[in-house]
């Protein structure tokens, strides 16, 4: 480890944080310092767990003098004003995906910071997993020659979870296309590399009940004749961890034991109050709240975090980035590169925050990729409504 | 078996034929009277093999009073053509997939055939597979309500299997789009239930050296808000048999010791010439023809044919036709509907055979229903040349 550990405060700890915590209590790079959370169950736990300062809200949070970075992990709607907040006080960023629910919000975040001159960075987002990030090495090393075309496809339950009202309204950054194309769409650009151009896409709202998209199919042209098809479905029944060795997508083995749980668990659920409270109780702090494992359990995770199967066609041989390794499948043989699993989960994105805040790095997953990323999800909701192609001018390439 | 065999007359003798010369020899309600084709290897060795009648040309075998229905498996450019001769000496067709060339050809074959009185079906075509037709039959029970999204894809080595110089032109039928897609969406088609209004196609051709389209993904909008996304390519190195069990296209065992084999066997090959010969010779008739195996052998079959990983995403649950059985993911838990691997391959081509002949039953893969699959192909070409989407407007569904 070089040089101190990046004092961090926490924006929003829900489930986002709870997802991130295990990174943060095994990752001796960053220190939990502060927090903020209008939920006051959230900050008892936080302020206990550890002997931090907490706030009830970013004001107070970008205000505190210990604090060089904030993870911002409260919902969508407040990425863009909590964003600036803190920049405003010169607090470098890390905030969860997706930036925003606007280009608007995201050109204000990235002026806001470059003013500021503090880091933005967005994620945790599948982009930052090993399986993709040495796939784009393998790559670039020109091995296998240029991509040709690119096939994501992940089929989850992601619809069936406990939500929060705004999480089942598009027009408040509801359905899959922001939670989920998000991560979707930056896994297939950063192993393109290069711009996309143009996207045409159809989109699935078949549950009244929960009335936002929630899966999608969609072609994307790239620069230099790179396409992709991307298919997610939220609805899904078949499970496409099935096809990453039974890898779930926190990179922990899968087992058949829960299949169908979501559904059953929403069952019992009566109105999106009772389903928001639901949530929230599960997440830190909350009545059901149950800590992450030891870090010697998490030292044991079999294998890297995943967004769904992936198929990279190049001119001299397919790649497939999985969990556990990345397959080679060249003009002569078949060549798996093994991955050793992380001992610390996500530390992808510690990576990039200290390089960023301690060494001034620039990350890859700045501000103008992130609203690119956006752009093209914004896109994916235009072309699926007006039932036509939808062009972009936003976008960035990886080399810049 | 109820009845007599159709007698039946073979049109071109080559692979196609060698396909489906282990179902002729194991189905007794077909017997093999006689064939046509310019390579005299070929009918030399028919004549010694079934002490048949054999013909230069379709005339010749059209004008054979002992022949029931002519099975067609010359090549595409041919199939007009044939029918027409066929037809119009009251022989019943089964004409190779892609039905033609054009709509207009496809126009003039129905109308042949409903004005000599004779059926007309196209195949062998992947949809003719028990596995999608007994899906599809689980679709109409209503068990798990209506087709939202369907997934196909399939990677394959196609493009460097050794071809004729035109397999290699689109202008004359080469590419994927004719022969390969002409399997995809029909079985897509199939499951679907009904007519596709317009698709969206992005082509592939990678290889200069043999320059057609080796590649596609596509976007297929159909009537009732069905959509279906399709990604095929012949230039892979992944298999994507991997995600049908290791089962083959036709139903066999895998085993990863071919990796590569048909590059490298391309790879010593000099000249279109040359390529044309050895594709010859190693089909009926030819210097390196390889008999089909014994009938016992074929009686272990371990699964049933396929044409790639599927995936129907319906209401209530996601149905996924693979080689030994269709697994139903619904609401609350996984079913498995196995299927007994077929005694005789490609059974299902003869039961919409005789079932024509023989009782004068309608098929399934009538004209009108081939033409409707070729419209597709021919838009896919036509919507990836001009960048744009394409409408359909001789479109049918499954019930008529
Ligand atoms: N990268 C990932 O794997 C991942 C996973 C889940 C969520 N997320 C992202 O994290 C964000 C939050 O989603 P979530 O599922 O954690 O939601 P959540 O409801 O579980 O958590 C949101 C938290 O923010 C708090 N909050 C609400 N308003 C706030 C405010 N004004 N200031 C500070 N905190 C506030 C809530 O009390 C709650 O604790 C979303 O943008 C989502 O896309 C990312
Ligand atoms: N359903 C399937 O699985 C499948 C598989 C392969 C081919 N096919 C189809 O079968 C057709 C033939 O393809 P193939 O791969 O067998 O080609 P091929 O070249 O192996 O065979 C064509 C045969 O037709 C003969 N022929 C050429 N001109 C002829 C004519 N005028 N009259 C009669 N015979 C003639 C050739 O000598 C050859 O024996 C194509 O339409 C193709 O799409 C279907």
């Amino acid at each position: 480890m070089d040089g101190r550990p990046v004092r961090l405060g926490i924006a929003g700890l829900g489930r986002a944080f709870s997802l991130m915590l295990p990174t943060f209590l095994a990752d001796q790079r960053v220190h939990l310092v502060a927090a903020c959370d209008p939920r006051e169950g959230a900050r008892v736990q936080f302020a206990k767990d550890f002997e931090a300062a907490v706030y009830e809200d970013i004001e107070g949070l970008a205000a505190d003098p210990n604090v060089d970075a904030i993870y911002i992990a409260s919902p969508h709607q407040f990425h863009a004003l909590h964003t600036r907040v803190a920049a405003s006080r010169g607090k470098h960023i890390l905030v969860e995906k997706p930036m925003a629910l606007t280009i608007a919000e995201c050109d204000d975040m990235v002026a806001t910071c470059d003013a500021a001159n503090v880091h933005l960075i967005v994620g945790h987002c599948h982009s930052f997993d090993t399986p993709y990030l040495q796939t784009r090495k393998i790559i670039e090393s020109g091995e296998v020659g240029s991509v040709k075309m690119i096939q994501a496809l992940n089929f989850t339950d992601f619809l069936y979870r406990p939500r929060r009202p705004e999480e089942l309204n598009t027009e408040e950054g509801g359905g899959v296309i922001f939670s989920q194309a998000a991560h979707q769409v930056d896994v297939v650009r950063l192993l393109a590399g290069s711009r996309v151009d143009r996207v045409r896409a159809i989109l699935g709202a078949w549950d009244p009940s929960r009335p936002t998209e929630g899966a999608y199919t969609a072609l994307l042209w790239f620069d230099d004749g790179i396409f992709a098809s991307l298919t997610y479905s939220g609805y899904a029944h078949f499970d496409s961890d099935e096809w990453c060795d039974w890898i779930g997508e926190m990179g922990s083995t899968k087992s058949a034991d829960g299949y169908g749980a979501a559904r059953r668990r929403l069952r019992a659920v009566h109105g999106a109050e009772e389903e928001a409270r639901l949530k929230a109780a599960a997440t830190y702090g909350g009545r059901d709240y149950v800590p992450p494992k030891s870090n010697d359990r998490l030292a044991n995770l079999p294998a890297h975090q995943h967004f769904g199967p992936v198929v990279v066609a190049c001119q001299h041989g397919d790649l497939r980035p999985t969990p556990r390794g990345i397959l080679i499948y060249g003009d002569d043989k078949i060549e798996r590169r093994d991955l050793t699993p992380p001992g610390v989960p996500r530390f992808e994105v510690i990576d990039e925050l200290v390089d960023a805040v301690l060494h001034n790095k620039r990350p890859i997953h700045d501000g103008p990729w992130a609203r690119a990323t956006l752009e093209v999800c914004l896109a994916l909701l235009q072309s699926g409504r007006e039932h036509r192609d939808v062009t972009l001018s936003r976008q960035v390439g990886l080399a810049r």
